[in-house]
Parts: structure tokens; sequence; C-alpha cells
């Protein structure tokens, strides 16, 4: 049971992926039984479950909020205004890393280790491009099994490649759910390519950055600014005989991190050696967490930074609303289309395809 | 006359700033004489004009472009249609660089040194947050004053501050014209503060970043990314005594760029001494941008990029024109400024918020 509490209990809710995707020509449930199914969840009972920490309960609710069936939704956004007021909590903390830097064996060492500490920990991931990216499928089940079994914490597996789209909307609210359920510490993960890492810049408090010792060549597959949202740098895998290189890569980011401008004003960003299978390195990580945590607290810039972080994101919902409504709009997609074609074949300029897509 | 030339002259439009600004509570001539005049304009015979080479006309080609009267508008978009066939046949180079960095001097004599060469060289400026940044109006009547008597130089000067909104929307345009006009070198210079450097990444073939030696103290007050841009780098003033300190700074930022992925594919990005007191590395810098046209045209990626810097150009004009609308709607704003209000609260969700916005 323990090992398993942390899935999609997606059979609770009676949805089955092919409804929730939108292809309903599997369906062999009648839909009125379907229908009754579905009214029977009590929103303010779930509330009640998932405050008082049932993991089935939280479970549930995370998957009535990446729901996409309609009626699951307003269910869902009911549900979320029920626990707004026991949000905000947490520590929500942002881990990316280089790949092959061990995100997944750091999240289990590191998470297990505040887990110990008696902090209940939650484990969930942003993969905005899960259809490209898939290698997370295969880890899903395997992956983290200790911190999994452990009762201090929540691993919720980041959704298979292609079944759901747009679930890395829902993270927000899924954080916001497991911080109503009393968790602790809220460990993002960024999952495939892509524009992961800035979503998650834009929901955490602390961005974690893991790499590997050799900075020079880890640099070079580094994505595109990413050094410069991170607050902390851990070189991992330093054990062994890699101590030493680990220690002279530390301090070549050191060095690197002077270059730039901090990722969260107050704060001098820093790059720390571990081991997640020395168990080294993990309590110091934890300390520079707290230290930011009073620093920035102190300054007043964490609740700014997190009231500006849901200004931006009711914003950005609003532009991708229009942005999605316009360019799903069949008629103006193929409008857009023939005035691009002419467009680059030099017919028209830029300015005439836009006066003329908006006449 | 040959100083003065490259002035907007809106005068040869009768169009007073006050009407571009779009506040007509100063105009005094009577609208039916301005119509009058403006319908004058003769479309054809100013682009046959243009193309030229006449540098009054292409003044009065680009004072048209920047207009925002509406009939202007119109105008300006009929004579970039009959121009748009021979626009292209530039090279395209971005001009930034670190708060004095001595980007005007570089400007001047690596322009003055293209112009010897027989080369035809525009000079623009583009700056987003012209309000923002006072600087650049001080120093338009004075800089660049030996090239903008050169016959072989066009100097568009900075729009002024808070004069014209949104002119940089045009410069892509105004770039455009120079091309027309047969100009064989467009250097587009960044001015002021914010998002500036994208802006011009995006219009661009290649991408110059001027620093100063001392690259430790330099990069601490460098815009995030800005690096990351850069085809090229020239350290500037590297004259006298500061020439070893210069090839240092030079071998420091070829470490650095070594560790980012190239701005263009197929390019290593590089850094040079310069200096524009002893016009020394100028022939150098020339020679770098010289082969990396070679080599980015041999890889096609030449013209790959400027059809997805028009695509982009498009999508993104599309896109401010559905936020632009939407959020200079007044009833729209109080409802968005209504619902953040009780969203920072916490009295609904974020997603309840555009639901009901959308309703």
């Amino acid at each position: 049971m323990d090992g398993r509490n942390s899935m999609p209990e997606r059979s609770a809710l009676e949805v089955k992926p092919g409804v929730e995707g939108g292809h309903d020509g599997m369906k062999v449930t009648p839909k009125k039984f379907r229908k009754k199914k579905q009214e029977q969840i009590d929103i303010q009972k779930l509330a009640g479950e998932v405050r008082e920490g049932a993991r089935t309960s939280l479970s549930k609710a995370i998957t009535l909020i990446e729901s996409s069936n309609p009626e699951h939704k307003e269910q869902a956004q009911n549900l979320l205004q029920e626990l707004l007021p026991y949000t905000g909590n947490s520590i929500r903390i942002g881990i990316t890393g280089v790949p092959g830097a061990g995100k997944s064996s750091f999240i289990e060492a590191f998470g297990s280790m505040l887990c110990n500490m008696g902090k209940k920990v939650a484990v969930l991931a942003i993969d905005p491009s899960s259809s490209l990216s898939g290698g997370s499928i295969l880890g899903d089940k395997t992956r983290m099994e200790e911190l999994s079994r452990n009762r201090n914490a929540f691993v919720r597996p980041s959704p298979s490649a292609g079944t759901l789209g747009g679930v890395h909307k829902k993270t927000r609210e899924t954080m916001l759910i497991c911080e109503a359920a009393g968790y602790d510490v809220i460990l993002i993960e960024t999952v495939g390519v892509g524009q992961s890492e800035t979503f998650v810049r834009g929901m955490v408090d602390f961005f974690l950055l893991l790499v590997l010792t050799g900075a020079g060549d880890e640099l070079q597959g580094m994505k595109k600014g990413i050094m410069e949202l991170a607050d902390g740098i851990i070189v991992h895998k330093s054990d062994g005989d890699n101590i030493p290189k680990a220690r002279k890569t530390v301090r070549e980011y050191m060095q690197i991190l002077h270059f730039l401008q901090p990722a969260t004003p107050g704060w001098m960003s820093k790059a720390l050696p571990a081991s997640s299978l020395e168990k080294t390195g993990l309590k110091e990580a934890w300390e520079m967490i707290c230290q930011f945590e009073t620093t920035i607290k102190e300054s007043s810039y964490w609740e700014t930074r997190r009231l500006e972080q849901t200004r931006e994101w009711f914003q950005s919902m609003i532009v991708d609303h229009l942005i999605d409504s316009f360019f799903n709009d069949r008629d103006k997609k193929t409008q857009v289309k023939a005035l691009e074609n002419a467009i680059l074949k030099g017919e028209i300029t830029v300015t005439q395809g836009v006066l003329k897509l908006f006449s």
C-alpha cells in the first residue's frame, strides 16, 4: 500500500484515460452511471480528508485537479477554494539539473533526510513537454522507492507522456493542495526540455540547480540562462575519488555566480558539494535553504515575490486564454497561415498582414 | 546640410509631434488643409527616390513609417510594399554594450571605416523604453558627427524620450527601407534598458556586444543572459596602457564564451580587442563578421533565421494586438483589477478568476 499511495488513483473518480484525453470512442460505462458516480464526490468531505492528511484523498484531489473533464473542472475549483485558506505555509523548492546530474537520487536522499527530521515532504514534477521526453515514463515506477515508502513523503509521479495535455498548468494548484494537506516542503522537479525551468522558477521560493564535476564540459550542455535562475547550485556525486574534482568545480561555479546577478534580490547564490550515495552535503544544502528563508523573509521579499508570482500567474493565464482561443479558431488559423505565406513570399508586409487579420 | 540630413524631417510631412503622439489639443493647422497636404505624398515617386538613394526622401519615408497618424499608416504600408522586392540585401548587425563601453564612438569609428571601404552604412537605434532613458536625448545632436558627415552613411537618431510611443516596433520596417535605399550594412544600436537586446537579436544577423576591460567587474553590471545573445564580443578601449589588461579580458571572455551555447548554430562566438581612439581592431571586427556571414550562409541557416525572424515578428505582432486590445479595454481592465484583488486576498482561485473573466 505504502509504495503505491502516491500513484494517481484514477479509478476512485471513475475517470478513464480516454475520457480525460477527450477521446470517448472507447467508453463502455453508460453515461448516466458515470454521471451519477461523479456527482457522488462530496467536495466538503474530500477537502476535510485532504486537510487531515489522508493520502488516498490527496491523490484523489490531485487527479480531480488534473482532469480535463468539464464537470471535474468545476468541482476541482470548488475543492481548491475550500482549501485556499490553508495554503501558503510550505517552503517551495524548485529542483533542476543538467542531464545525468542525478536529480532523482538527490531528491530521494534529500527528501528522505527531511522526512527523518520530521518534515512532511511532497515531490511534484513539472513537464511542459511530456510528449517529447519519453525517459520519465520508464522511471516512474522505480524511482524514489525509498522516499515513496516514507510515511512523511508524498511522491507524485510525473504524468505519463502523451496522455494528458497541459497538466503542467495544474502543478501550481497541486502544490496548493499539498500545502493544505500539511506538507512543509514542496519539491518541484523539472522534467523534460523547453521552458520547464522558467515555469518552476515562477512558482517556487528557492531554485536549486544540480550539476556534475567539470564545470567547463557541463556548462556547454547547460540550457541558456539556467544558472541565472538558481539560488543554489549543488555539485552532485561529490564522493570517493571525485571529491577533489568536486571541490574545484564548486570554486569554479562560485566564481561564475559572482559574475551573475542574484536570482533573488538580497541573496548571494551559493555552490555546494553533495553526494546522495554517501549522504554528504545534504544537511548543508538544507541549511543553505533555511538561511535563504530567514534572509529573504527578513527583507520582506518573500511575501512580495509570492504575491507577484500569483499576479503573474493570473496575467499569464489570461494571455494564454487569449492566444489559445485565437489560434485554436480554425478559420483564424487558416487565415494566419495564408497571410504568413504571403508575408514570407514578400507579397505583403507584416503590418498589412496584421491589419488584414483584424479588419 | 550634410550634418543634418539624417535628422527626422517632420516638416516635410507636416506632422506635428502633438499629432503624432495622439494629443491633438495643440493643433493649429486647419484639418482640411492638413489633409490636402498629406494626400500630396506620391508613394510611387517617394519609393523611386528612396531607391535612387536620395537621403531627404529616405528621411521622409522613415518619418512616414514612424508616424502614428492613421492616414500615414496606410501610406507607409503602401510605400513599404513598393519597396519590399528590393529589401534583404544588407548585413544586419545589432550592437549593444555595457554602460560606458563607448558604443557611439565605436559605431562612429567602425562605421566610418566601412564607409571608407565603399560600403553604404545605415545606423538605426532601438529604444523600447525611451521614456526612461534620458541620456540619449542629450547625445543625439553631437554624437557620431564624423560618420553623419560621410556621404556613404545615414545616421538616424534615436527617437526623443517620451514624444513617440512604440517607435521601436517600426525599427524593422525602417531597416527594410534602408535596404531598399541600397545600404549594405545596417547597424542597429540598442539604447535604454529592458528588452531592447532581445528585440534587436530578433531582427539581426550578427549581434555584437561591447565590453570594457576587467570582465569580473563588468559582468556584475551586465544584463542577464546578454552574453548568450552575442556572436561576437569587442573588448573596447584597448589602447595605450590598457592593452595588456584588454588582452587578459579577451582571454577571460573567450573562456566564458566557451561555457555558453553559441548564439548562432554553427558559429563559435569570439572575443576581440579594439580601440576607436587608435582605430585598432576595427578591421578584425569586420573580418569576424564577414567570416560569420560566409560560414552561416554556407550552412543555409542565414536564410532560415531571416524567415524565422519574419514569422516570429508576425506572430508577435498578432499576440501584441490581442493583448493590447484586451488590456486597453477599460471595462476589462477594471474587471481584471477586481478579480486580481480577490485572488490576492485568497477569496477565489486564479482559475476561477480567468473563468469569470471570459464567461
